[in-house]
């Protein structure tokens, strides 16, 4: 028996990065949080201290900013691949590098002037090794709600059971979404829209009787509109909305007065996938 | 010399209130956290624990719930003036009611559907005392950006200065204003969205040689557009972005590429006002 | 009638200090958050944008910096003065200067290392004008609880009371609080420890009615122990512990299994002050 | 080809449990956070909202309120099995139950009265399926900071490197750390606090050319020390300590004066593990 070194990585994390284009008078406007991670033969500063393979982390940084100077930026996605590919290529040492990018959305309001929007952050996480390249592209944060078309009974009663049954409740739910691509070429842009659209149509008009329901429903919708894609992982939260006991007060509650409750919450994770997809070439949606 | 009770109030805070309004097959959404604090004479609890004149904070939540229902909600200055003035009415013991409604705003995706926006917080704060009612709107979390048409030179130079001038920069700011209304009555969606727009423009339009002069360029635009209002307070946080250094890799860097820092930052605090409007009742921008 | 600019200050926020001092093979840490804010004449950078009289807030910063290697760094209000007289002294157009520093605790685990506690921040603000110098001290995050010897009943009953009356609860709160000292001189660590252990001692040894009991306890036991004091102001969450309705499962709940709730609390605000005190030259608990 | 549902699971989240013990006149507190997961077969509410094997989130919540009354509280490891092992072997569609707790720490101040802790959460999760037990514990948050004895150098210099090498520096993380059981019985206070004080023994002692060298000997020390464990993922920040250039002051700066950086921060990441243990049975340190 041996305590030995496993599986490791190292790199920088949250790099912001905002990146100005001119186009005459009109200015473009890029937001991101970059992280990068790189993996290969590093046993030896692990052991011994030795950094002759350790690529500083403050050189990912400053790649990071100088290929914004030299490349630009557009879609995430390509930023990010450019850069894992950089890494691979260029330091024999490492075997995989994982870039993850969030991207903030901004709304113009004039030639050189912008307002931050908060409905949502767009995720990329790309993972480029030896053998493969694997894109998948997100979202996080996208609150949802439907004030009816959501019933919840018909459930397992236990001895612990106590919760009445619903033919009607609020659904709410923040959605964190990941997709993977078959490929890594892409219109990263309508690709991208496309999912979000997918999702928030398939929430909407999905008659629900569980989350899970709506959650299947939201995952086949986005691999149905966008053939590019191979599957998805959903978390969603239940973001519970407890009807107010009135009775008290003389006073009827017809779905009408709610709770937004904080914690406990419940929580929906499935994967909706192609089954004839090729396998994933690394984590894909942890 | 002896040790005295000094100025006190208690109260329920944040309670979460989601209220749904439905007109035929479409319903309304409104999301608020609403904060109660009442004072008077409650020197008694404070000093045995004779709670006879304390109305429970919870009661204070079931109050919020019960006019929910009973009045519907519409604007949170109307809700908050509902609120304070019933507590100030029934109560004998209480001289002054202070209502606090932070209220999130949701895109219709549908008849019953619903996607939350995050780009700012409105809130509003009322406070009714037996002499006077004071309304206070406001706006937190509003993320502006200029690209350029800022500058920051002239400055004060001592032993400690290095900042080099600048005849470009980024300006950037988290907008935290609240504005005081001359009255108690107003067309409060209309108030609240005019100078919303109007701090937007002036950050828009303002060519800048300080955050303070932007300050004062959209309490000064706010005021001018809206007579309703007595006096406003914005809080800027100057959230810097730093030009990269990309000599060193044999690059320029013309305000393309920056750090998004987080701390330190500026702050920039500042009031504009009327200067024949009757002074606050009571606390109004803390 | 004319629009105005009124109240103004502007500084550096939240500039991250950590100073190492060695004492031969031993090492001291010290670990501040620092906030800088100037108020005087400043009507030209607001109106026109003329910076001659604005000392950059990146100075500010480099101040900060500097004087933790020329003056080394102790007590928070001893730097926090030191910092506040500079400002004062040499900027001839600065009336005030309010300097903020939070500090946070580590303990010793070896000569040169160290783990961060996280039980409380220690607070505080200085406030230097040219007619008067305010220390206050302060500590935020203290988190108490006790698990009996508190009840809730005898309180005012209306339409909207459910509340039932409590002959033992849980009463748990996240102290914050600040005292405003008499004198701008005096063994800060000494009266810090000893005001925290009062309040701590005060919030154990109080039988408690109510919340504001326990606050007037505490506010009192501080003043008592600590005469270089004036008043202080303690603001305290309710943070409620609701018991659980284990009935349904055929269980009793005998104060035993409760819920953590996050949201709504109790507020409770409350100043405990000599009565022969000075007023304080500048805002002081907010 | 077709659109599938592929792996999934459901459950309730932060269910915030505190439970008091009584003993005499003295009592004890546990304060827990705990998250339920089930995966088994539920295809059916996923496709047609057929809830018949769908046990509710809420009745995952009154199971953990109720066996907090029934079998009491001890270690977190402990109730976590007690709950995990309930659902599997109640629930005959449900194949795997994860329980995962956040345990938090308080202080002793009398019979009655705690102080919270806010150093390091301890963590546990637990994953029991039918054909296997696994117990996994861990810390989060805690903070350890070496003011010397750390320094890097002889690493990678490409195009984009500027970082200067270092031969003294602060080294400090932020301890995020998971460590798997060879079994499913152990005295699992005795493990945790000596898991605790290998990993805090190596940080301080290690001589440090690089943060994967010290986590590789915190790993080591860990399962030198602790034999009942099969594997250790520590996840280790590397939170900058930039020294201030204070050269423009005519200052020097003898490592003596630090900003401590938020963004970006190096992420150091590895296992290290026993070479004859066992494989995981389930996700561990994710």
């Amino acid at each position: 028996m041996a305590i030995v070194l496993g599986p490791n990585r190292y790199g920088k994390a949250e790099t912001r990065l905002v990146r100005v284009h001119r186009d005459g008078e009109t200015y473009g406007l890029v937001d991101f949080n970059v992280s990068v991670a790189l993996s290969g033969d590093l046993a030896a500063t692990h052991q011994t201290g030795d950094n002759s393979g350790v690529l500083p982390t403050d050189t990912m940084k400053n790649t990071v900013y100088a290929f914004a100077k030299q490349h630009g930026v557009g879609e995430p996605e390509a930023f990010a691949l450019l850069l894992a590919r950089h890494f691979v290529k260029t330091q024999g040492q490492v075997d995989s590098a994982k870039v993850s990018v969030e991207s903030y959305a901004w709304d113009r309001l004039g030639p050189h002037s912008f307002q931050k929007r908060g409905d949502y952050t767009r995720t990329t996480v790309v993972t480029v090794s030896r053998e493969a390249t694997q894109v998948v592209s997100g979202i996080s944060g996208l609150v949802l709600l439907n004030t009816t078309a959501s019933e919840f009974h018909g459930f397992v009663k236990d001895r612990y059971t106590t919760l009445p049954e619903s033919t009607d409740r609020i659904l709410a739910t923040a959605v964190d979404a990941k997709w993977r691509h078959l490929g890594d070429a892409a219109d990263w842009a309508t690709s991208f829209q496309g999912a979000l659209d997918a999702m928030t149509g398939a929430f909407v008009n999905t008659y629900s009787y569980s989350l899970q329901q709506t959650l299947l429903s939201m995952g086949t919708m986005v691999l149905t509109n966008r053939p590019e894609l191979a599957e998805i992982r959903l978390t969603l939260p239940n973001k519970h909305h407890y009807l107010v006991d009135l009775s008290p007060f003389g006073l009827e509650n017809d779905n009408e007065v709610f709770i937004a409750g904080d914690r406990p919450y419940g929580l929906i994770e499935g994967t909706v996938t192609r089954d004839d997809a090729a396998p994933a070439s690394a984590e894909w949606y942890l």
